[in-house]
């Protein structure tokens, strides 16, 4: 324990400060905030033995503490990702800044002009697990939207993630924007994590990062508003009108390309009428690739269980079903589905139409993989999370979406009648 | 008590329905939507009559209840205000289907095309106290925008929000649409509020409409996501700089204009170096209107006391207080505003400028009066409320605002590498 006291009393001042800072970085200049991500980018490469030196604390501890290969290399930095990080927080210093952006602008018979313009949302909690990456993204988001934000990582990348945000505060020291602008809570103790759930005075939304554990707990417990995704049980429908090399394609990529991120598809779904043919052959396809598919009314490695069905594996397995009609699948999908991306293969454009207004998934996808699912794909430069919920943000969540907006009302003495 | 058994049990099946509902009605046709308000408008008409009988139960039941003048006046109904409730479903008819349309596009370099297209939130409910119009009003945006909608009136209009009910029911029916799409409330029992604050799994979200007693409730004991705004502190702050023409008419308008409304001016502010010549005018132009001011540095009718700074009187009653400069005003209003609307009285650009860039208000006005926060006057059509959260809905909350969003992607066979 520090000696600032007990962990509440700790992150009660985490708090204050950062509603401070929130109130001054929320009309920083643009420039200043591009300038302190471009110098955290230079401290980055320039730290770099001291960050690799940290994440090697940061893997004994996880070695000793018996983490599987997967954490581990969620853990593991190197030269190549310490450039990545500084690379993205480049990529996010150069996008256009969202606040004060004009949303929309109009004329009203009154005589008065409104203006709906961005403005930052205020402080945003961020909850990690082990990539120490998320620092630097997370902390280059908040920044260029204008929020204060009060990061706090997993206790396996405490050290990691202590040495990025260094580079990070030495940015907003150099651009002469407040420090407490991006806080790294100092402490591993979890007690932490519940006061930031709790913090409804001093938090204004919280995303979570990391693995179904940690989300459900926070959407179950966090008081404070919060974006995340629970999971991502991604479909694919392949229609009878599909396209048999698109269909083959799009399936195995969206399997097998990163089988661990939740855009990977769970579950394959086949119109009947191509079941026996293009439908087995994909099967096959998934099969020599090397992937366990569960199958209903198709020939798999294994038959599937009524619980293959809404499952998240992110692994090489996938569940997969003959269906009768896109209808069929629709049913499926929103019985089993969480929301989060489905694609449907098929050339026929009423049956994506349809398709695409009965379901209400974050992301739909015609003749696409669902590997696309991610902010960087879809332009936003970095994503902070992907959100499933509907109100605020949803899908990717970039800069743009860590703003609100504002309504600037220009009269000339106008009053109302 | 109902033959369905408990308050919850009901509760949970009209939860049910409304979930039901949306679904259905989250792709209905545009035209199915605006026939069903159209209908309704002419029932509302219709049914005069009956709507009228009702309300005259309602004033009654009031009276004895001893509802004080201004609650009874926003309870009474009669043929214009009848007439005023169909030609507000009428313009609400006429609004453009928000539902579906393209919010942005753009192309990336994979070859995909992405689209951010508006979709229904999915299930809103709405608390409200005693003004019947809400039924009408608050089912119409929540229909329009494809959403379904609980409503749960004041126990003092319960005769009247049923027969305006029974208008929209009938014009769902004519339109071949679920009447479960508009639910009211079939009971006066308070539990029924307490279980709409906890439906999590078939609320999404709840707007309270009524007195701070209402509307601190709810921000209280919800645990489903609430747009609202529990005060009205709107400031004018009359600048150094200010056209004392457009000042004046400007004050007394936001004050008296309708003192009872949550966009009436609670506070005047005046810069220091006009306070005794454009401030005392003004001042004396509210007593004149007969406007008890409570000033602090101007000749009022009596002394400002602390606690008249942050209070909502909506009554004729206003504080005022001189300032030093604009940045005074600001952080005058940082500390006792509610983030609803204030304005500037200023003919100095970059005066005005710092005023907006540095507060941070649902709505920011510069030479017009307070009295203008209002979704019609925004141009909405008409409002469900005005939120002054910062996530998801601010300001005004009409149609458009009662939607999310979903990613529709477009490609052909494309896979990530």
């Amino acid at each position: 324990m520090n000696e600032m006291g007990s962990v509440a009393t700790m992150m009660d001042e985490l708090g204050r400060a950062a509603r401070l800072a929130a109130s001054q970085i929320a009309y920083a200049p643009s420039d200043a905030k591009r300038k302190a991500l471009d110098v955290a980018a230079d401290e980055i490469e320039r730290q770099a033995p001291e960050i690799l030196a940290a994440n090697a604390r940061d893997m004994e501890f996880g070695r000793d503490k018996g983490l599987s290969a997967a954490m581990l290399d969620r853990l593991m930095l190197d030269e190549k990702r310490i450039s990545g990080i500084a690379a993205g927080l480049r990529a996010v210093a150069a996008q256009p800044d969202p606040v004060g952006q004009v949303m929309a602008e109009w004329d009203r018979p009154s005589g008065l002009h409104i203006r709906r313009v961005r403005t930052p949302i205020g402080v945003v909690g961020v909850i990690y697990e082990s990539r120490p990456n998320v620092t630097a993204d997370a902390g280059a988001l908040c920044l260029k939207s204008g929020n204060a934000v009060i990061l706090r990582g997993g206790s396996e990348s405490f050290h990691s993630s202590r040495a990025i945000h260094a580079c990070l505060q030495a940015g907003l020291a150099e651009a002469g924007l407040p420090e407490t602008a991006i806080q790294l809570v100092p402490t591993r103790d979890r007690a932490a994590v519940e006061a930031m759930l709790r913090a409804v005075d001093h938090i204004d939304v919280i995303i979570p990062r990391g693995g179904k554990g940690l989300v459900g707990l926070v959407q179950r417990e966090a008081r404070v508003p919060v974006f995340a995704h629970l999971e991502g049980i991604c479909h694919v429908y392949v229609d009878r009108d599909a396209d048999p090399e698109k269909a083959r394609r799009v399936v195995l990529n969206a399997k097998t390309r990163r089988p661990g991120i939740c855009g990977a598809a769970e579950c394959l779904l086949v119109h009947r009428d191509v079941a026996e043919t293009l439908g087995q052959q994909i099967v096959d396809d998934l099969m020599a690739a090397g992937v366990e598919v569960r199958a209903q009314g198709l020939r798999g490695t294994r038959p599937a269980q009524p619980d293959d069905f809404g499952r998240e594996f992110l692994d090489m397995i996938i569940a997969a079903r003959v269906v009768d009609d896109v209808d069929d699948a629709i049913a499926h999908i929103r019985r089993y589905g969480s929301q989060h991306t489905e694609s449907i293969v098929t050339e026929n454009e009423a049956t994506a139409e349809r398709f695409f207004s009965r379901l209400d998934s974050a992301i739909l996808m015609r003749n696409a993989s669902t590997q696309f699912a991610d902010g960087g794909e879809f332009g936003m430069g970095a994503e902070i999370g992907i959100a499933t919920g509907k109100l605020h943000a949803r899908g990717p969540v970039g800069a743009e979406q860590l703003t609100s907006f504002k309504y600037i009302v220009l009269g000339d003495g106008t009053i109302r009648p």
